[in-house]
């Protein structure tokens, strides 16, 4: 399911539309997404005209590719990815008429495979509309009418937070009824976009029931701010694992991955993929058990925005090195098809996890031009990024889930790790999940401000509800300084941390770390499972310096049990590299990538030994000699352990 | 006067909140100040249920607690200042309704000790409503109806600011009557805030005919923009003398002193108190005359914005080191009440003076991103900040006015000095006043664009009314650099300067320096007095580079006779410290505090010699030896001179 | 023509209006304008009265000064520049009723010169009006009603940017039709403003129609914004040209050149011109065939925004170094009147050319935070001037046009240059033109984007309709990196380059530059001439560095042939200095400007060699030796050839 999206807009030559898919053909690239633009079905007279997307799906017939059409209702010429909700009552019943008309014009094409009813929803905030106005306020009607919560505290609600979250899944499920009226079959997929701000207006669980599979656009040119361009590898992997987490028991692939360069679209920072991160980016959602991947695109659109922007095919439709490089990883894949198709990520036991509701506190609460990087808008999910960043450079896959993507009703937790990385807002109704999480054997490592707050914004740290399972609780938070250093005990490792830091009062925690003689730091048994819990806000710190290495450090030792039972993963610490692992039947693949800007030589460790190794993929001359591996700068490597 | 806020919200125990009076009488603190919320008082079926606060009145009087009774309508939950002016005419009778209901409930309460109207007066803008839209029209109705000043010229009206100074006057005026109704006889106390930029909308003057006591909010994290961490003490005394200044006659206390940590609340630059800060602050305040202090808050609130912030209590609702600190004091203050019922202000006889009209000129005319600061809103009143850090570090108490406030009437100033620092506008009605000041023995300093405007941003350097005074006239302002130095001559001086220069004409004044052999500076002998008047930004350009010596040296010869008489001040300028000076009876006390990083060792000049001192307080070992003070890094040390 | 402005406002004297037009003949200064304030004639009752006014015609009459009469209908008193078009239709009448009175009681007096009908028209942006919005809704009408350009493809229509400049266009011919009712002779001059980046709002060739004279308004604190303070000399340089190409055929002056220090007013950056400055400007205007210049203003007004401020007299009404200097070379003028009178620019052949379009799209598209110039508006304009600051500092002149100002229609281009710099948009209209050139004898220069966008933002990339004239086409563009280098052989100079690249394919053209092996340059010969195309942004990259030298030695190196024909240069490319050369019979006059910091020796080269010369005018002690002239820091130098 590798692909590339052909743009089709009128004025475009038959042959140069056959010519597009014979490149995806010859490039062993096997599907194509298409958005269905409405302004160039529906005349002016009110008729429809569908000879132009006709002709591109005969097409796709003609040479086989599969394709996934993207239903775009009319809008302005200049709205770039389309509007994300309806504007009134009529408008909705216009996108039904368009949803009627090209469902079934189009749904006994043998080209169709299925259908993404709308491009990347997620509006960013509530759309101010009738429609929405209306919605909300019936919303409203449904809500339980309590001013205090359950200790009699006033407290906020952030209504606007969670019924644009209801409001996102309304809408796509009311587009799938649509097409579902005339489709009753096909899948059905959707490509969320803008993650690592997004996320929180996602409701993924609740989508899984109307889709068929889950998506997402990855552009760093649009998407990836806080990133720099050597970590948009890392960047692509870390929006990979949130959206397969969110998947949960569908499959997902990448719906857009960027194909080409950039002139005036994208945000601050553009640039034009090379054809090694083409390869990166691919390999890193394959090894994420994601289906495959769309480029966004594969023609170079000539109109409007964007015109001559992002395309794999040149103005000459001459397929680019970027091309180049998807194909041979196409046909490698789908050489190896068998071996993909039940590829499941292996399993590290590590999960990160997020919540809503910080990032709702933080939109809400953080001051934008905050010197202090933690107090702007972004501080908690950099936290976040900074443990998984962190494990990726151990060559370690972890996931990265909101926390209701995480399945607390296991009996046993054994060797598995909770990150709960400066997780300012814990919902009250997972906190028994954690404490059972940990009393059932699991490891829950915890920094910075996780706990300050509950679904509310109000302050859970008088109450304390997890005092027992933290083995103690803060008495104050004090903010400290932008930048200092932390220091733990056994062994001794330096962190860089930020901002603030919490004095603890132990009970039954046993103090790990001290700053200036006051406790910062506890490890706390409880039950059969144990706590590591830090006021510091390492992961922060550590990517604030892009100095991930002493947090590495602190994370081998108290994750050293799980890691045993990792099957690979560095011996040491690799910054700047990559590595994610797959497993399927025996065999196992594992990627790596290196964006170090420098030639490494690197030790896999192993567990159980496995004694055949071999090259699935190398673009760039490594090599792997028993399990040290040479890999040169910007090189992704793919080993098969048999 | 010391105390802390109690923050009463639903949910709290009974238990809990007299934990924080019994608190507040264990640390010396004998005051609290109380926010009457409406929203958890007035119930959704219109009945009223006082009994949250009744408890904490009740508790307040079993400890001896004197409560202010901060007035606090409803509002959003998330307001969390409360609004500074009513909507409409139905909004201001919810209003009066809540005070008829508040008041009459309250008043005889004995723990009750006075009513704080509304929370922090001041918009920073004229606000659009109704009511303002109404008040403003019949506000316009009364002015006179030119378009031309005296001259014949046009000129603007700043209706929008005089309106704004007057409605906020009428506001706490209506407030006070409303509440007179009930109470006629409690004191009543306002706090305003963010003075520095707000103080051109505070008609203080017109506010003392129904004030008991005037007040201020002094929070570093949302106040104190212009200064950097280690000027923070320098700045509450700054903001001490403007509420002062701005009090005359009736007395003033600092109503609320940032009392801990902030997390998401504060603006670009938040912190955490020391305890050495928290001495600082205090006893800046009480060396500025005030009647005490109340620390926002000694309780962390719970919900909503600023949950868990701002606290001197930690999360078990025991004392940080910042109560300790703050209990300290108040135990000494206490046990010495009688001498400092009586202390007042050692007066300098130097008074630095700024103009609400230069500071509205600013806010209209200057460009937000311009590259000078002189340009930006903040020059004008950081050039007089200048003179105040820079006479703070000489050891001498400095006044700090608005031009209304200074008593022009007396028959001599002798050992008296104004300088006016780059104060662009001086009001015509003051002209003769200055005039009056030097004729009968003033000195006067005055630099940078002083007297550019009149209060209409009316030129008024043609018709230069205050040419006789000055000795000589500008021919033209020059933008010069963004920095620059020049140099005085007798003894020579050089000092960093900024932006502009004005030539100056000379008629009787003696040239005192001169830039390019431009006279940039005049000593003219007027009457029984002297002005010394200088084109250059001395002030801002001192502030800029933060190298205030130069400009100490200068001010030390141009008044060298004023500074014979003061009774204390340091022998030599002392870099990031500043002293103050009480006088009670025949007693003095000295408060000086050391931000200036290293242990230092001053001299005291003392006239006439008081053989007798000793330490009243410190808090980091600095003693004193003979007129020899040794005070520690961040140390506050007060002397008594007997 | 050269003057400077007389503000008038109510509350003047006579005797100082009357000092005012003395000052300006004792200086040789023999044209004044005067902004005719309705605010100051119309009375409240709606009667006029034009005494404050009558004076000053009078006066003018008196001392032989000539008035342009700048129409001022009744606006905010704070809105400083006046407003750019009427609000509806009754304000549309209310403006007629204004220049009817105006007009017809001033027409006939004598030193009535002629009317400037709006003061800087150019409003950034189309504004939000009744009668904007009724007229737009008309233009809109008229246009053609296609969705879909010539091959089918949709298109942006850019409606709002081609109405704006229509109705410029429309309010302009419709204040002189008012003018013209009661006045059909007088001549009717125009001065836009903020030139850089209005332009693509001002139909300059539309004018010519109506206009007797074109202008403008220079003032760096405003309008330079692109420019550093050591730049405002060939700021003004390519400010004129520009004008100078808008005029045509006809005349053209500079209406507003600052004449004094800034406080408030201006933008980020500010300053108070030098004599030398002064100097600088008036003869870049007039070596750009500007018929004299009016300095705002002559004496500073003293009310409103700007008070105090811009002024060439002081405070007393005496001249200022400034005003000395522009009369020493109004007198200078005055005396050579013969000379200067037939005096045109001496043609280089090589004109720099701009469109509309790359504006408007560069406006629309590019994102203001991004982190490449190129990406952020201005990087179309920047390119531009950074070809004409290389030609300046060669001592050449060259032409700075919008596309439509060039003329196509000749039979031979030999010796003629077009350089396209960065001109992301290609009018279609345009291209067979821009082929005639080359085909005809032209050589043609073009960097960077150059036709990307056709005038539609139509990618014209894949179409390619210059392939044949260019010798090649783009495959690609790829961005590379914010700054980079690029080598060009024959002979080899590396020069810095910005953002992107484009892989050339060529077809006849010879590749003259690779990167990384990849062609990005070719020179094609084409009919009689050649072109020089490379997709290297040269311009920009330039500019962002401050180093123009390696782009003059290829610009050198391209137009050779061109330069040999050129009368007067440098010999060598002179950092920091600007030559202009104006032709009047068989005299030639070179004026030199340094700006470079430094004293400089430079050698110009003469074509055919002028034997006799002298310095015309030297104000720092410059001279010349046969052809090597030696001028002094911020000197202009100007040599008579005869």
């Amino acid at each position: 399911m590798i692909g590339a999206e052909i743009f089709i807009e009128p004025g475009q030559t038959e042959a140069e539309t056959e010519t597009w898919f014979q490149r995806l053909q010859a490039h062993h690239l096997t599907v194509t997404r298409i958005r269905m633009f409405e302004s160039y079905m529906h005349q002016p007279g009110g008729s429809w005209d569908f000879s132009l997307f006709d002709r591109a799906f005969i097409l796709a017939g003609k040479y086989g590719i599969r394709v996934y059409a993207n239903l775009f209702p009319a809008t302005d010429f200049t709205d770039i990815g389309g509007f994300k909700f309806p504007d009134d009552e009529a408008h909705l019943q216009r996108i039904a008429l368009y949803i009627e008309q090209v469902v079934n014009h189009f749904k006994d094409f043998p080209a169709l495979y299925g259908w993404v009813p709308v491009n990347e929803p997620g509006a960013g905030k509530l759309p101010q509309s009738p429609l929405t106005g209306q919605k909300f306020a019936a919303w409203k009607q449904q809500q339980p009418d309590t001013l205090y919560n359950d200790l009699g505290y006033p407290y906020l609600h952030f209504d606007e937070e969670r019924f644009l979250l209801d409001h996102n899944t309304w809408f796509l499920a009311w587009l799938t009824d649509e097409i579902r009226k005339y489709d009753p079959h096909k899948p059905i997929h959707v490509n969320n976009h803008q993650i690592f701000s997004n996320v929180a207006e996602y409701d993924f669980p609740a989508w899984r029931s109307f889709l068929s599979s889950l998506g997402g656009s990855a552009h760093p040119g649009w998407h990836f701010g806080y990133f720099n361009r050597s970590e948009y590898a890392l960047a692509v992997s870390a929006n990979s694992e949130i959206i397969r987490s969110g998947a949960g028991t569908i499959p997902w692939f990448m719906t857009e991955l960027t194909g080409g360069n950039m002139t005036y679209s994208g945000s601050r920072d553009i640039f034009c993929p090379t054809q090694e991160e083409i390869s990166q980016w691919l390999w890193a959602c394959l090894a994420t058990e994601s289906k495959g991947a769309i480029f966004w695109c594969l023609n170079p659109r000539m109109s409007g925005m964007e015109a001559g922007e992002w395309a794999m095919l040149n103005y000459q439709n001459e397929p680019s090195d970027r091309m180049q490089a998807a194909g041979e990883i196409a046909g490698l894949v789908n050489t190896h098809a068998d071996l993909f198709a039940c590829a499941r990520t292996d399993e590290s036991g590590i999960h990160i996890l997020y919540t809503r509701e910080s990032l709702w506190i933080e939109a809400r609460f953080s001051p934008v031009d905050a010197s202090d990087e933690a107090r702007r808008p972004g501080g908690v999910m950099q936290s976040a990024l900074a443990y998984f960043e962190t494990l990726s450079q151990l060559g370690v896959q972890a996931n990265l889930k909101e926390i209701r993507e995480f399945d607390f009703s296991k009996d046993s937790y054994r060797n598995q790790a909770l990150i709960l990385p400066h997780t300012i807002a814990l919902p009250s109704s997972y906190w028994q999940s954690i404490v059972h999480f940990v009393a059932k054997g699991g490891k829950l490592i915890a920094d910075g401000l996780t706990g300050y707050y509950n679904e509310h914004a109000f302050c859970i740290l008088k109450a304390c509800p997890l005092q027992e399972l933290l083995g103690g609780r803060v008495s104050e938070f004090k903010y400290t300084a932008n930048r200092f250093t932390v220091t733990f005990n056994q062994p001794p490792v330096s962190l860089p941390a930020h901002a603030w830091l919490g004095t603890i009062r132990p009970d039954t925690g046993t103090v790990v770390a001290t700053y200036h003689d006051v406790p910062i730091a506890l490890r706390n048994r409880y039950g059969d499972g144990e706590v590591f819990w830090t006021t510091a806000l390492l992961g922060l710190g550590a990517r604030i310096e892009r100095n991930y290495r002493p947090l590495a450090a602190l994370l081998e030792q108290e994750t050293a049990e799980i890691l045993q039972q990792v099957s690979f993963r560095f011996r040491e610490f690799q910054k700047g590299m990559l590595m994610k692992t797959l497993v399927s039947g025996s065999t196992y693949i594992t990627v790596i990538i290196n964006k170090s800007g420098e030639q490494r030589t690197a030790e896999v460790l192993v567990r159980p030994p496995y004694g055949n190794n071999r090259i699935f993929y190398a673009n760039k001359g490594g090599s792997i000699q028993g399990t040290i591996i040479t890999i040169y700068p910007e090189e992704t490597l793919v080993v098969e352990w048999g």
